[in-house]
């Protein structure tokens, strides 16, 4: 039982399912986002609205945590200028700011778009390098080779989930390999709490499909086993997909649309257009 | 649901086992030996006799395939002379067809003999380089780096599946390991049919056995999950086992006996011998 | 069914685990140790105290072994010289006896701590090098040498067996990764024997851990597919769990508190110490 | 020969000895600072003051420039908010004025300390992983991974020159292996430069100096042979080293003094008194 | 001193050039083609007119020969039919009837275009996969990989030279990288014929260019070690070269122009155009 | 200037080749050897005879060592037994001694036998995994495990020469690759001792031979270039070579004639014969 985590981007899509199994995991959780929050507190549950890119509104939050789980951050490409502050920024000023407060570890949500152009074939392992599609994942490889630095200049750990399409539920072709359950992702972050001891590491943040385009055989250590399977969704997802084309990197490389979507422009967007094709 | 797919080999032992499954993903299946059909046709398979090494009798066939199945060949070591035609320019003869008329995707019967020299206890991957073992084995390495060129070159795409021994039932300790089911090489098919794309790709025709050889580990994106074990078997197989060799290549490679059969000589003979004896 | 298995160290806490199971594996068990036995003898098992040290004490105890299943040695760091007959000569001794027998395996109780030193979010395969932890790990990997030059001048295959937490149930946090239950022990040892050929190969003993820190994808081939599972007692052990400590290597490497025993002395007594502090 | 080159930092240290090599590569040189000019102009060369964190200023620099060698930075450690306009956000500005001003590549001045955690001994090739080992070093990462994504998503080429330690000799004994001497300084910046195509690189700049402690093996295509050795200066640099000491960081890590200087430190200042004390 | 050295292809642009060297080598030399001899006969030299996919022409050449250097094959890409004899057929039968007359080793002349879809910038070893960019590619794979099943299967060495431009000068950018000269290729099949013992091997033909593209580290043993550098016609070449475009795969990957020209069209056509255009 | 260097194997026939070049980098050399002194002192060397297997003969001459240059051994492979005391425990007793005294490094005389199984045209870098080929060899890997261990528990540096073929010259066809001239032996040795820092490391003891079997690559930090070339004996020793036999493991691995010894029995005298034969 921990004494006190920091969970940002709570109100987030992802962030906000992390609140109950993260207040069951702590005396005390700290739940930060711009926002407001989206639903009744836990017991044990504070509510801090802050930017996460402002040291003194950041830095208070901090006092006293063991752990900081850091989701808060546009999800999804935008110009360069856009995401500066709140995804490049807020992770220096998350790091700095839990290290000053001697906190042990930061769990931080990084994305497949830190590796989103590599082959979808390729079978890649969690220590490839970082071939980022986009701003946004340009912005997730820069957190991570900083969380590295802080482990290895200061000691603080850190554990980097690269989450893949978090959704309710797979919702075309790529996401029967790259689907991340609502339960897996509660499985994956807590696993990423409570691991004695993690030092630097990186983990994939896919369900258990059989379609799994990547591995996490190196970081076994972690306890990641994710139990849910796209595949369950399979047959209805392809009766419905539009005409597979290898020519096309959005089906050929782990970052799907984002592999194609101009730099700047949403990416969401383009995986919402090439859903509705579908 | 595909247009349309071709199977070649659809009399052998593997390839007949094929016809029913592919009938159910196409609305029009085309099956075709260089032999009559040997059961009921179903209702959307249409029966070609043709040699495949012969570009005058494919191409007609190929017209408005999606995907070829490709599973003609002999299915032994012979001489060089006697496989040329039926192993190896079959295969330029299918791809070249298969690209002329459009096709997506080719699949083909590949063979653990394309690597059959690898030390069974090496745990290679599919990424291992060619180490052919017979003539046999060197028309799968062939028609292996034909495809890749197709791919590469052309934009035809192809699933390369190395069959191990694919039996009624395990037969030997060698098949412990090697063993590919009835029900795991349709699955295995299947998902070589239906992933949507797939670029080149290699994937190890073998069942969920516990003493596996190889790893299917970086085309887990290829969604085969075989369901099968030989272990089931192993009290039966080992108690009437022939004493073990570990100076017999033919027990210490991924071959089995054709690390050890002459050039030109029918290993799958050298394989009923052995078991025989066992 | 083989005509006789020697084990020695049979009356050891891990040795004393095997002699029933090997018993059924063979015509003849001959259980060796420097004590007496530990209890009642199979019916087609006998006894023989012996120092495995000693050529002429146990050169007679190999007539017709076709296995040696080698798990007699000191389990624990000790000066070198206290070592150096019961953890290394013994070795040579064994295997030149085995040799000289006609023996056409030996099965050993190597540890984890001949790569103790190697950073446990590595995620090592079996073929990572040497690190040992102390000179009882230096012990193994010696033995591991001269296994491999056994096999390879001589043709004795040798299954290194690297035992991890071999206990009743997984005591503190580092085990719930490490851990070795009774029954996977004796399921790794039986596949070790009954494998028909082996050549040199080196499998890591652990269960089937969520936590499980190394992989055994390389020697799949052995057929050692582990049942128990430490995470069944997570909750506990983690509850009572000492603070993590990141800078501390016992925490951070494979060997745990062997990676920070001053060398010579017990590390059995600092995982002791760790536990009791848990 | 190029119609036009931009060459950032053309007044500091480094950037300055590159004038006039690069003056002879091109049709116009435009030689920008933040400062003024330090010499006297070549022919072809024209000055122009600007911030390159600033995309008004930068913008109309480029245009028409083929090839962009970026040098501009502050060479050393600094505190995370003292760096971020002039090594980071300049790295953004240049490759995305470069991009929309249609230049083929840039040439950017990385750094040695973007894999400064590295252990020398490690022999390290240009694929190994990010280990920054300051937030200086987190620049060049940063840098690298948008120039591989500028390339991936865009076209526009990178070759990306770690520079070790560019000195008029080697000033101590981590420099024999690590020398990069003014005239192989200029070598690698001219073949990063005149290189039909490289796509996105990394090389290594150091001189050949016996004691290099990492490879270019895998960029040989690039054509940077250097001429220079820090060896000549060995005897006279070891005998008035300080002592060696290989439980100290700095002289065991690539990065020197940098593995060791507390972030946001200068260690260019820790490199000097590293010298004074030698 | 050898007794016998049979030289195919010896009225070749290359084969030509390897005639006297060889010559002085072994007490016979035959020089086959299917041509008649372009040049004077050295005094030990006898000529044979001979198509090499013919068994029964060229079993009686091979009596008593100890190696057999093969550079017959038609040196350019064609239709698969056209290729089929001189590039594969003769290959099958030169190893079988070196074989057959005992013959201890055949040194190949294999080519780039094996391994011709690799980027030219991914810095390659001898042990790279195959990725042929052509039909003429796809030869060199199917010989290099027959070769190695001769070897593995009958002990029969190999020694596969990967030839890449081998011209009197070298004669556009790419070959800056990939020339061979002609004094290297002499020496490097001097090394492949009067290496002790050589197993099976792959040697790339480049000369010692600043610019090599590739690495022979692993396979030293042979000891070649070219003496020219392309990169003394640099500046020529350089100066008079088409603008460069890393959107143009020709510049791109190993195989230049093969990678880009039609499958069955001539490569070296392509190569010509390139350079009129440079 | 190093206070003081201790040698062992002073008298031996590399040992004594290193007395002169090590005594010019020290105030004070202790050379040591069980046998009497084979020539002059040097003014600061000082002679004395002991058994290196002996703690308490060894103690009192490590008393101020800054650096243990260990060569005693028995350069030759001998039965388990005989090699016991002199090649195996004499490690442990210099490295525990060297690290009572405080000593900062020792370097040690390792040798190709140490991986003497793998295949000389395999190209194998330093961390290859150990392959010994004799008890011998044997030793040698024990001995650079050890050395590991005390390096990663206790800090004391190593530096293993892996010493190949050391003789005044080349003397048959292997050690055109394996050569290590008097020359490059001091080389190694003097880098190896005046590099500032080294961890553990292993080293290739050759020349600069055309013929290289392996490669210094990953350890060019240490700053060793050897300057002579078995080639230019080539041409005298292939001219009288016996015929070459690849399935003579003799002629095909690194160990040469004690990859075939039988183990026990000396590997030298092999070498001999093989040299008269030749």
């Amino acid at each position: 039982m921990l004494k006190k985590i920091v969970l940002t981007g709570a109100a987030g899509d992802l962030g906000s399912r992390l609140r109950e199994p993260l207040s069951r995991m702590c005396e005390q959780l700290v739940s930060v986002d711009i926002k407001d929050a989206t639903g009744p507190l836990a017991a044990n549950e504070t509510w801090a609205r802050a930017d996460c890119a402002e040291m003194d509104q950041v830095t208070p939050l901090m006092e006293g945590a063991e752990v900081v789980v850091h989701f808060a951050a546009i999800p999804d490409e935008r110009s360069f200028e856009e995401l500066l502050r709140p995804n490049f920024l807020s992770s220096y000023v998350i790091w700095e700011a839990a290290y000053k407060a001697g906190a042990r570890r930061v769990v931080y949500a990084s994305s497949v778009h830190a590796v989103g152009m590599h082959e979808t074939n390729a079978g890649i392992d969690t220590d490839a390098p970082h071939r980022p599609d986009t701003f946004y994942g340009l912005s997730k490889c820069f957190t991570e080779d900083l969380a590295r630095l802080y482990w290895e200049k200061r000691g603080l750990e850190a554990v980097c989930c690269r989450i893949f399409s978090g959704t309710e539920k797979p919702q075309n072709p790529r996401a029967l390999g790259t689907w991340l359950s609502r339960g897996d992702l509660v499985q994956m972050v807590e696993r990423a709490v409570d691991a004695p001891t993690t030092g630097f590491c990186v983990v994939f943040g896919i369900s258990n499909n059989d379609r799994a385009p990547v591995s996490n055989a190196k970081v076994s250590f972690l306890g990641y086993r994710p139990k849910d399977n796209a595949e369950d969704h399979a047959a209805d997802i392809l009766a419905k997909a539009a005409k597979p084309d290898p020519q096309n990197l959005a089906q050929m490389r782990l970052g799907g649309p984002f592999a194609t979507v101009p730099l700047g422009e949403s990416g969401v967007a383009g995986m919402a257009k090439l859903v509705k094709k579908g």
